[in-house]
């Protein structure tokens, strides 16, 4: 059989693809394959198979799998259910290396279903072919420019974060989300049924894979135990965080993602440990998900749980404290020698305390050695966390004047704190103006992120979390 | 003495106000004063002070509050901390009936402010006058067209949520939050060091204001408990919802809060059974005030625990089904009657249940009569949560229509299930192109919330807790 390594990366970069119910009807989920594949700039070899059809979208048309005189890496199947064993079949006959499967109808509606399912796996490995799905949206490849998927036409941008989802629709969320903050994906893998190649399959593949830092995983549940936990303690043993999302908590879910995906969600308490025991980060909200992996991607690894807090406003000093004590973190006391260096910059009637409430003026008065101010408190903690109020002035010029100044202050502060290895997150209010917004942008580009007040604190505990489950497996052996 | 109440009349709607220690600087708070009531549209008459200068912004300047040839309803103090028992001491004298004290270094600072805070209030309250402050933003009422603050330059919608803040930072994040979600607000108090007017007093007027429909308070420490309890419940009688964030729950919380207004947080447990006890819902986050309080102002109120739950990703139908079962919320299994009306609108292979994985082939078949599907939905539940991806086709022009039809769709749904009293929210992915976003602004202006996953739970679990604690005290008698 051939190995699922060599498979999935057949599936992320194939040099031909076969796609299977071709169509040119843009309302149809078959009528994006081709589309996608052109947007993402495939350089390989595109066979539409249709027996209706001498072309699709200007390329020739082939009645059936087996007429394509050429090899064929990887075929995307999206024919209604009861064609599917057939196409099957015939991608076998012609040793088509990786199939995906988009059609549904199989496991996730019942035994007859997943019957179905297990005879065409059969067949398939009779033939040395590997399946992704069924019932999935494919996958994409920011890294090799490869779209085997029926997502929405989104133009994703390219980066280390990788992403495999149980559900396609959840895929689609997290890539649109990621995209709206300006931050990139390296492989995004829509696993579905799982009927033979499996989320653990894939995070193999991803934890080998050099262009991926962060791994993202929505599950609904794991198929394959033992292969997941000597994956996930790879990927800690390589420093690459693993993010979980993982539903079926409740009944209902349960219920859900067993008619989703045919799933069994089985006892949460069980994946609460293993994550734990393996290092996965684990998060209950998709929003968070979007959050750690992209402070993950972004920041330096956090060392310990020592925060430093500045702040433009005392209240949220105050509620930055509290949220981050009840996530484990510690903001601790400055020693002797940083208070009495800034008490050189601050004013005199400032109260010099860890969380420091900065007043405007005081801010604004050391925006140009922002660097010198932030790095002297990166001696006493291991993150920092600046929050700054909206920008906004009366004055156009004026404001356009400190926006810019800020903007700079911040830039240069980020790339020192990023050379001495602490993370730095910045809050604000998300953008009020326009000019503001450009702002944001500005700082986007540099790979700072931009948060609000709970996303902050959701990143540093998922940072925490992470360093603390690794130093305990260090500690292990 | 002057009730508090018609006191903070005076705050919000004074007819002619006194600015005391005006400017022309833009950069200082001081500055931002005058420009701010005429931005707000203010109709009363404007009386700068300052001793330097014969006129501000071409209004006739006064040296001294006395000089001014009218009764003065309401004075800010922007002046230099040792100036301002002058100032109180001559607006005493001028019988002026309200005074916003801007300035800090008070009770903030330690005993000495603290004595001399009390000193101020004594001098006022001979003379009949009440204090906003000091070390406060003062305030802002959407209502009557008034801003008394330094406030950044933002232009507020007006709606019926009233916002009290300890911190006027904080106070700013909540407007500009609210804002930039196209929701607007009553009035805003930032009260600084409470040495006077507290949180209770300006919680009693809003819980009278016949404009005011939500309030949202974020709290560092309550000054005068019985007060409060008697306000909290008299809002929950009146079906006014209170959605706190307390602040001062760990040890760094609660000194960054006395050094911040010189409250003291006092035990964070009484503050939640205290809340629990008046139906107040406490959220942790800034960004869960926001949601919280505009799920009240926007929606009629949840009566129930029971959620209907509809999505376009079977992934989300899970994570909601969890997220939900973790609130307290339940998804309730549809009837016999509904399941068979549902047959008839479905594919046939659809799975009917709770929450409905309905495909998007389903959604878009039934997007011209889904106020009669949502309609028949919220007979089997109390709210209504609909998840939808993002709208985005290969095809701009048939994008354009497919937005249209479910924007119109929406907007019908939503006015239905409100006529029928039944809270709906609309998740999506937040606006990936701009046609996107011109379709969630029409939902917005509309008022129907367009919410993130997370968001939408947050939401629901806020109405949820207020319902339960109102139920809970009307058992109780």
């Amino acid at each position: 059989m051939r190995s699922s390594l060599e498979s999935i990366g057949f599936l992320l970069n194939p040099k031909s693809v076969a796609i299977i119910g071709a169509s040119e009807d843009p309302s149809k989920l078959s009528g994006l394959l081709i589309p996608n594949l052109l947007r993402g700039g495939f350089k390989g070899k595109i066979y539409p198979v249709n027996p209706r059809r001498d072309s699709v979208l200007g390329f020739t048309c082939y009645r059936n799998v087996k007429e394509i005189p050429d090899e064929v890496d990887a075929a995307v199947i999206a024919v209604p259910q009861p064609i599917v064993p057939q196409c099957i079949e015939e991608c076998a006959e012609k040793r088509v290396k990786v199939a995906v499967v988009v059609s549904a109808g199989f496991g996730e509606t019942g035994e007859a279903g997943k019957k179905l399912e297990q005879d065409m796996i059969q067949l398939a490995r009779k033939a040395d072919m590997r399946i992704c799905g069924p019932n999935c949206e494919g996958c994409i490849s920011m890294t090799y420019g490869v779209r085997l998927s029926t997502m929405i036409p989104l133009n994703p941008k390219a980066g280390d974060i990788a992403v495999i989802t149980q559900s396609g629709g959840i895929g689609e969320f997290i890539i649109s989300a990621l995209w709206n903050r300006g931050i990139g994906i390296s492989h995004w893998i829509s696993t579905g049924n799982e009927a033979d190649l499996t989320l653990s399959d894939y995070l193999e593949f991803l934890v080998h894979d050099e262009h991926t830092r962060v791994i993202v995983i929505f599950v609904e549940g794991i198929r394959n135990g033992m292969k997941f936990k000597k994956v996930a303690r790879m990927a800690m043993e390589q420093e690459k965080p693993i993010v979980a999302l993982k539903v079926g908590k409740s009944e209902k879910g349960k219920i859900t993602a067993l008619s989703h995906t045919g799933a069994l969600s089985g006892v949460d308490e069980v994946y609460d440990a293993v994550f734990k025991q393996f290092g996965v980060v684990r998060v209950n909200y998709l929003e968070d998900l979007i959050v750690a992996a992209s402070a993950f991607s972004w920041q330096p690894p956090l060392k310990g749980n020592r925060i430093c807090v500045i702040s433009l406003s005392g209240g949220m000093a105050c509620l930055w404290a509290d949220n981050l004590s009840e996530a484990g973190l510690e903001l601790p006391n400055f020693s002797n020698n940083t208070i009495a260096e800034l008490k050189k910059l601050l004013p005199s009637t400032a109260v010099i305390k860890n969380p420091l409430d900065l007043t405007a003026v005081a801010f604004f008065e050391n925006i140009e050695r922002l660097d010198d101010f932030l790095s002297l408190l990166a001696e006493e903690g291991d993150a920092i966390l600046l929050y700054i109020p909206d920008l906004v002035l009366t004055d156009e010029k004026l404001m356009e004047i400190l926006i810019k100044q800020v903007q700079n202050g911040i830039i240069r502060a980020a790339e020192k704190l990023r050379m001495l290895g602490k993370p730095f997150f910045l809050c604000t209010t998300s953008g009020t103006t326009t000019k503001y917004s450009t702002f944001v942008n500005a700082l986007v580009e540099k790979k700072i992120p931009v948060l609000s007040p709970r996303e902050v604190v959701v990143a540093v505990k998922a940072m925490w979390l992470n360093y603390k489950f690794r130093r305990k497996m260090g500690e292990c052996g």
